[in-house]
């Protein structure tokens, strides 16, 4: 069985690997306070080219969207998303468990608007009973998002406009930030991108780490006790010291956008294969994620060969699938699923 | 600097760190749903001689302690706790800030018993407004305690049967379990120990391996839903393998007890040698946390060349240190100890 | 100025006002364990023909959403609702404040149905990683709705039948149920649709009490330590007798019902005379609020004499607007604001 | 039966009630954005001689306290209160259940001090690993205490200068705050006391009303968007007016006051004559609470007269029990309970 399941199904890239056996057996002091942290934060501070940025390492996904989020809302505040947002859909509600409502906006091609996040704020501050409504608090987007589409500069800076004038902190949540940057529809760079939000995560597990997020506050007030609310929330790893040793390692001769190419460029493979066999995408996905529409009959046998996800069914017979490329991905496996897959 | 500052200073055993190296680009489902933690789920249920038993995995302590309590109580229910409890104490407000109160009860050596667990019992529900105030719903102990001390299994049996009386699940917080069950104070077994509780954890991170802590509820019925809580509080790791992986390594060869034995050999050698110098000590600890009592005169010194920390001021020019050794600590490093400290 | 902006501009019924001075020096216990929370909850006990249900009486209704709901789900589960319904809209997320998500479902005529609710358990229980999205743990619904619409006993049934299957309390929110039971559309009694949900209240703000709703669990078992949640959640009156009072009053002769009749058939005037005179509606309501599609260019006039609320833009110029009628309500109040929004 | 239970035996003063009646069929706008909620902040503010304070009322005191705490309250912080605290002992863990921690001072005669303020708030943040504990936030006294004792000037100036140094908002549950005012211990007025604190309330329920409290921030810069949480957490009555006319009664000619010192001036009554018969008492509380020592020989009779409640074993067959004065209590009855009392 080969895996497109995600880009979680192996450990960590080679390097990542070397760096944890390498420094094994330095001491450190506990709870992300140690030397490894320092120097990975540093390293991130200067790709963004913000001096002053805080940044933090934690150990999971959902752990950081929650602990995020419940750090900038007063109880009576919800998040915005869309709908089909991470921690919408796919956190067994982490944020409600934290107090906090998901205010959800339909998405176009995953993303939303500043203009609908507007309509949204100018409806909740218009009616008379406004107080009986959650209020608008923080909008969270993804990106690339979690239909693998990738927001372009002009959308993001449109965003940050509102969330400044709505004084709403927009976070972008990158669990696979590395893909969008890399990406074709990508206009921007990740320094250019920290100064369109409020704070943001570049996400370790899916490029490469065996596991780790790296929270970028860029502007550092709104960082204020942040490590109670990472110890609150389950985040602070005992041995912090694996979180900076591997984002170092990422952050070193450009491993993380060497991973994030990798990725993209295997999926670009795939995605390439599937169009010139005559198959139609879900969407258009320009990183690590392709959803091709293919025949339920298909699925079956495929499904004994490799590993993906369905992820729709669009009637008459067909399926949208998700098949996902990794930090191992393999132009070999790549091309056998393309094989086995056929043309329409 | 030499660190004997706690037990999580340096990084995993070799053979955690090789078994990780080893299955590195295998394949595997995410979230915990592999093969490795299906066995190591398997070696733990023989080990505790419970073939019903539920086995889960999560990262760190607190977020463990977090889950699980919070999977068991209703809104209305407390846990008792030692007032010097983990979770009382050092998580900060995890339990409240799960919608629960920890009812602490005042502990003689870092332990509680079932004498008082019934008489909180007894004093709630007599009281005509018990209505009033948080009703007892569980009970947490750490076992070895805070500081270093072990329940026996009279001790262990009478809380117990409170809590079968009281319909009270009895959780142990093992986060350091293996240094109590290979003590001179510890007259069970791992497996004799499951059956005089509920649901208890195996700390990994305290005991050789990088992170993780296996849950076991000794009662499945009490773990239904069980990987929607993991997944809510943040715990469940995408590439849960890791955590499959390393259980197996400790599991396999008695290697977790022979670490456990490490780490309270060199205590012991420790504590030995302090006793022999005259130095008395905050309390009789028998596993790998040692609490002597030592010239604050002293300390400042001390302090340049090793890592501890000072736990209590006695008054009078003394306070008492807490030193903990880990999977690594070395004889060498004991003895450059003892020889810095002196004789009293 | 004339209000029919709801039915809570005025104070209490005479007969309730009449009760609460006749009873004011009288001694009670506190905390609604007086002789008359007794009376009044045997009263309605007995109007339900169900002599075992357990009876509660709140002050409040979003008070009241709040501790039945957190009463019933275990955190990982959310309630199913319709997206219209006031515990998803207009209770500033007190739901997910205490912790579960609002599992939305797009209403009819502010209903849902049970195929609707079968529906989102099947989907969600099919999927192979349900552990990551919210559990369904309950199912809300009101009657009349927010829009003034009934469920008939045919829909109730189909609502429980699946409730049952799924294992999921069926809660019916009465803040209006008076006008329900009344209503030309309702064909079933209090007691017959008792026994098609787990829990239900009755309202008494909005037909002629200062306030209270009455919680009727129909199976006692759901009721276990409903107090100690009445407590926590800021509903326990320290002179709940107000509460009895107040129910013993609406339950003695039929004053429930004539509050209710009375509300309903002042709204089927306005009805009656708003459609004589050509105007449309933007639901078909048989209870006590009307939600007549008005000119924009009348309104603002309107909004001088009269008390009412803007509900829907609907275009073109014109608006749903929401007229309520409440104990107070007179014709002659009735016909003045027929006379002055005339005809189409 | 006589009942001594607690100030909230009967339902409300006259005046109270009548003012209800009189104003029954007024239309007004719902959740306190009437006229006579309007008037009675006036009138409070002009008490206090503040014309900023921000001024809200809501139902009851558990819902107060829960509401004006949490709105101050970041989530890793929690609230410094006397570990016999309303809302650390009788309020089944609201503010857990708000995800906050209650952190316990020991009180002296049921107060806490500027100083024990000042400690806790010096050891959290003097020790190293402060991010795993619970940083304060807030602090929370009573006045009169739980057992009837009143601050003095000195020491609420001393807690408050305390508080302005640590930041933290200093929060007075003035349940029976009037009695405070007018007992022998006050030496300060409404007027003062408001300027050595950020937030108190004014209780309604046990010195004349139905039920109600008014919260009072000194500083309406604390007072950001209450009313959302006065409606997320239950408070906001529909009929909002209910809570102004009852205080407008009571701020009107004095009868706030007035209510307080009558109840007082029974209490002393009380107090004296079971001096004169050689009673002890568990604390010397000038207000309308008072806690005798008697013989648990003489209480099972007197229980079947009078209602009261036991507070504390004392051990040598004695026991503290409380009598409390309401606004309806009469001479006649306190010279009955002494007269069955008997002499020591």
């Amino acid at each position: 069985m080969i895996r497109f399941d995600s880009d979680y199904m192996e450990g960590a890239h080679p390097a990542v690997m070397e760096a944890l056996a390498r420094y094994n057996t330095v001491q450190t002091p506990g709870y992300g306070e140690d030397e490894f942290c320092a120097r990975a934060a540093a390293m991130i501070r200067e790709k963004c080219e913000m001096p002053e940025a805080a940044v933090h390492f934690l150990v999971g996904g959902t752990q950081t969207n929650r602990t995020v989020i419940v750090s900038q809302l007063r109880p009576h505040q919800g998040v915005i998303s869309a709908d089909s947002g991470h921690i919408a859909v796919h956190e067994t509600g982490a944020i409600e468990n934290s107090g906090h409502k998901v205010l959800p906006l339909p998405p176009t091609d995953g993303k939303i608007t500043g203009a609908a996040v507007e309509a949204l704020c100018a409806a909740h501050f218009a009616d008379a009973s406004f107080e009986h409504m959650v209020q608008p608090g923080m909008v969270y987007i993804s990106n690339p998002t979690e239909i693998g589409t990738v927001y372009t500069r002009a959308e993001l800076a449109e965003l940050h406009a509102v969330c400044r004038k709505r004084r709403l902190p927009l976070y972008i949540d990158g669990a696979r930030l590395g893909c969008a940057l890399v990406s074709a529809a990508c206009d921007y760079t990740l320094a250019e991108m920290a100064r369109l939000c409020d704070v943001f995560t570049i996400g370790g597990t899916k490029l490469g780490a065996l596991f780790g997020e790296a929270v970028v506050f860029t502007d550092p007030a709104l960082a204020g006790d942040f490590r109670y609310f990472i110890k609150q929330n389950g985040g602070m790893l005992a041995k912090g010291r694996l979180l900076g040793i591997q984002f170092e390692a990422l952050m070193t001769d450009g491993l993380y956008e060497r991973i994030a190419r990798h990725e993209v460029e295997l999926a670009m493979r795939l995605r390439r294969g599937l169009a010139e066999k005559g198959w139609d995408f879900l969407v258009d996905s320009p990183t690590n994620q392709q959803f091709p529409i293919l025949p339920d009959a298909l699925l079956a046998g495929l499904e004994k060969q490799f590993g993906f996800s369905r992820w729709q069914n669009m009637g008459g017979g067909m399926t949208a699938v998700r098949f996902c490329t990794g930090w191992a991905a393999a132009e070999e496996q790549v091309d056998a699923l393309l094989s086995a897959i056929g043309s329409r």
